[in-house]
């Protein structure tokens, strides 16, 4: 860039920011045999990279402690929330009725831990969307488990109480080694016909599979002008009061400001991103951990009937990577997603 | 910069960059009044912003053991090498005799440490160059107590032999923080009429003061853009060898490269930084350090006869530091410092 003209594109600054980030890191992932200590996790949020860690043990959680009958019996007829669509992709860029495309989120509809497990299946094949006309899945994600509340000492009610025992607040070198509490502790309840479309957030996270395997496509914060970031309108998924109770796409008011969302349907599948982009593609299954830095994008798949728990804690604001995650928020240019020849481009994503 | 056009001009990010920093950290320097723990200095190396380190007991180390009488007999008549120039300012830009502008290095003499130490004067009014034709600096900086090689395990010739048994290889909590050890550790013996003109590092560097008193004036280094970088020929000071030994200023051979530098002399004067830069200035004393992190710019005026330590540790290539401050670095436009209009600038700043 040093030789180049004193005006220049965003895209030129960005594809210079990505292609530097790839030289000097690679796309390498490390794997923890164990637990980092709360100095050698410090080292880790310095640089800002994933990592899987192997053995990681929730004192109270496991696969085999945590069976669906354990959880039928522990949560009784108490009604948890439940997002529901008609595909399994809530929360990302769909084909609405009238042919525009739309933000979508899911309906929401409480029912015991029971009636969920027993909409779920364990078919190992990621993907397979079956024949089934709506997919459930548990991912309220608002500090389901443990909220901000909690952690200010105030009353926090959660739909899962008497899970609470059973999973720690914290994870104990992620609070050490960044000297705060997590923000919000989220338990996911789901199968393989859910996707989490790619999306980014300001929290460290650190990701826990209990039950079944979870699929991550990850790419680094450089790689954001990658993913075809575009404005989309907001809907909401209804369900129809008639008796087959399927489901339709509502827009929601028009005031409602439209959401910054990639078009990129699914990152994990070849030649769906541009040849500069460079996704790390891991799987996470029953025991271990990834820790998913602020501001890496990441698209997560599932097999079999999934539990998983994650703890997020709020970025750190001072220093030089919030700003540069600014920037590169800022430096993208983005469109709507319903002008003209651009449709069609995100059915095939 | 969100609504902004496709084009924009580098200085307009630039600009956006160092204003957003500056919201988000402010000017403060935190002040420890003792040395942090390994942990604690792994989260300060995170956020990468300097902190004053009180407390900070180098075993072996303090102003009463270092006076002149025992340098002067433990270093005996060993010759160590000391910068000379006329007006205290090595490796900073200087006006040529030839009314050019030249990025001059200082002239390297070799002397005793009781010849050095008689060159220097304790007038505690820092910038008084007094009638002094010549200052001295014992500023080698390559790692003149411990190089690189002390810590592969190689031979590691210092002209401080006897000085080493006094000064540990390496700050404990740093080396584990950043788990590895310095690559440099550097002695610094001089007085009020040197200074050393402002510029980054690729170091994470603590900085001890032995005696008297140093005076930095830091930027972040959102704020390089301020500084006027640009290139100048290089020059070597060179003392005549007739009776006088007054020095001159030799260019450098035609085919060695321009170096680019801050136009800026005396960033701590008023006035002297555009009013969009954020200089923090902050005096070091005995017994206390000063954590400048990596890329940070850094100008240093001291106080009477200084002895100062310091460790360098090689900056972190992983992540996304390094890549933003190469960013930085790509997008500053530089241009020739001797092209018409500039040089009157540099001799008033
Ligand atoms: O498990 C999932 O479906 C998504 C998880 C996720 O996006 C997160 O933890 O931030
Ligand atoms: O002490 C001085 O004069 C300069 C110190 C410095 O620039 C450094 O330690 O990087």
């Amino acid at each position: 860039m040093n030789d180049g003209p004193h005006e220049f594109s965003r895209r030129t600054s960005l594809k210079w920011l990505s292609a530097e980030y790839h030289d000097l890191n690679g796309d390498y992932i490390d794997i923890l045999e164990n637990p980092p200590t709360n100095l050698e996790f410090a080292r880790i949020v310095q640089i800002s990279r994933p990592v899987v860690i192997r053995g990681f043990k929730v004192p109270g959680v496991s696969s085999n402690k945590w069976s669906n009958k354990y959880l039928i019996n522990a949560m009784g007829s108490r009604l948890v929330s439940v997002a529901v669509t008609p595909n399994g992709r809530a929360d990302a860029v769909t084909l609405g009725p009238d042919g525009k495309l739309y933000f979508a989120e899911p309906a929401m509809e409480r029912m015991t831990i029971e009636s969920l497990l027993e909409n779920l299946s364990d078919d190992m094949n990621s993907d397979d969307n079956g024949v089934s006309l709506k997919t459930y899945y548990l991912q309220s994600q608002n500090g389901n488990v443990y909220s901000s509340r909690f952690f200010q000492g105030l009353d926090d009610p959660s739909e899962f109480e008497p899970l609470r025992q059973d999973i720690p607040s914290e994870v104990k070198w992620c609070t050490e080694a960044l000297d705060k509490p997590p923000d919000a502790v989220n338990l996911w309840v789901g199968d393989g016909s859910s996707v989490s479309s790619i999306h980014s957030d300001p929290y460290e996270n650190i990701y826990t599979v209990v039950r079944g395997q979870k699929h991550f496509t990850l790419l680094p914060p450089t790689d954001g002008w990658c993913l075809d970031e575009r404005f989309y309108p907001h809907a909401t998924y209804v369900r129809t009061p008639d008796q087959g109770g399927s489901m339709t796409l509502q827009p929601s008011p028009g005031n409602t400001p439209p959401v910054r969302w990639s078009s990129i349907l699914n990152p994990h599948l070849p030649g769906r991103l541009p040849p500069e982009a460079h996704p790390i593609h891991i799987s996470i299954s029953e025991g271990e951990a990834i820790y998913i830095p602020v501001g890496w994008w990441h698209h997560v798949r599932q097999s079999g009937i999934t539990v998983a728990l994650n703890w997020w804690y709020d970025t750190e604001m001072r220093g030089m990577s919030w700003v540069m995650l600014s920037y590169l928020r800022a430096m993208k240019d983005v469109t709507s997603g319903n002008s003209n020849d651009e449709k069609s481009d995100v059915m095939v994503n």
